[in-house]
């Protein structure tokens, strides 16, 4: 590996062999020297979890069509994925950690949820510059190409320019021909929620089960969030921080009889 | 169940068959109506993870020592729990929702991979009151006892005045006998970081794998952080925000060359 050029670890969490890493792979491998390290099966919805009570796999994968860079695939979720490259696999703490490219939206609360950005913060944890990105397209038919022109630039001035302490980039791109795309904002995230609807079922023993489906509900007006943002065709990025103090309500509470 | 009592939503991440989620049960019987809605296997360490690609089972127990509430096995992670309670079991929305006791701190950092906490935050984006409590011992003998009286006041300041939009409550005890527990402060997240070191073997067959074991680091030496009360005596009681948003990094990220 070349000393100048940066040291990007690359990891998602819809599994190694997902359309949206391979992009973010061809990216990145224009910008710095790559490594991959992402499951080996989809993640998606396993938010920050890590593996306590199971032993991790973690196997170096022959990169066929000739590209520079390497690639592990991993047994655990994306944020063991990150713990494992930083302490096992990289020689030093890389310069850019890059999520994604997710299928499918990671704007406003699905943050919480998102495995893409919980790899990204844990990497933010770790003192590294680091972006998860998403699509908005669930389809594994998904159109990614219109996306490189931006997870580029956004790359590059994370690596040209510090990004706050404590914070790390929430990515989202919207479903759009190249043309189409506005531009990039920077954004809040959006006050929503999920109104879940279970889908109950019984199995063949007579047993009742569950499927889990929901309806994304913004009661959030602002022009200056993310979901305005996306469905006015811009790319949102929102900063995002892992201290989850509501620095704003230490005083309300302190009124308390606690 | 009575109408002016309140109705209270109990779970956990260390399964229902724990020692903590037992105590709290204990106590917030003293305070309304209680239905518990927990994982069937212990789940910690599961952050924020939901059940999209597998069926959920949820069955009612017989509740065996006579205790007014209801309780119910889940299948799925703390968040799947709090989604199936409000949406399939629960009549009406809880007035409070309580989480834990978990076995083991979930302060400053932690609070981003807890099942407990991110619990508690699924029953804030739906606005019900809540709160995750952690008891700073991991054992299985622990002694859950000093913890009830605080558990109590806690909860029952929750129930009276009303927590801040988007706020819910870290509280983490520490492993103290009563006497020595000073009292509650309301605190920042300590920034901390966990530094991993994987524990290398190789199976039978000749292939690697790894344990994960980590050592907490600690580098703020705030006197308003939990980390500080939960080491000086104090119960801790953090705010908590699902607002992922650095909202101080807008401005910067506005100078950049998006």
């Amino acid at each position: 590996m070349s000393k100048n050029r940066p040291l990007i670890l690359v990891t998602n969490d819809d599994g190694i062999n997902a359309p949206g890493i391979r992009t973010l792979i061809e990216v990145m491998n224009t910008l710095g020297d790559v490594c991959v390290v992402a499951p080996d099966s989809p993640q998606s919805g396993m938010g920050h979890a890590i593996t306590i009570n199971d032993a991790l796999y973690c196997n170096g994968i022959k990169v066929i069509n000739g590209d520079p860079h390497r690639e592990f695939s991993c047994s655990g979720t994306p944020v063991d994925c990150v713990k494992i490259a930083v302490n096992e696999i990289l020689k030093r703490k890389p310069d850019l950690c890059v999520s994604g490219i997710n299928h499918g939206s990671n704007s406003s609360i699905n943050v919480i949820y998102s495995g893409t950005m919980s790899a990204a913060v844990e990497a933010g944890t770790l003192g590294i510059p680091s972006i998860g990105f998403s699509l908005l397209d669930y389809s594994l038919e998904a159109d990614f190409s219109p996306s490189k022109k931006f997870v580029k630039s956004i790359a590059q001035q994370v690596l040209k320019n510090e990004l706050p302490k404590g914070v790390v980039l929430n990515v989202n791109i919207p479903k759009l021909i190249a043309s189409e795309i506005k531009g990039i904002k920077v954004c809040r995230q959006a006050n929503a929620h999920w109104e879940e609807k279970f889908d109950k079922r019984t199995n063949p023993l007579g047993r009742d089960y569950y499927w889990l489906t929901g309806e994304f509900v913004n009661e959030d007006k602002g022009e200056d969030t993310d979901e305005w943002a996306l469905h006015n065709g811009f790319v949102s990025v929102v900063p995002v921080q892992f201290d989850l103090t509501a620095h704003h309500a230490i005083k309300e509470l302190n009124t308390w009889d606690l």
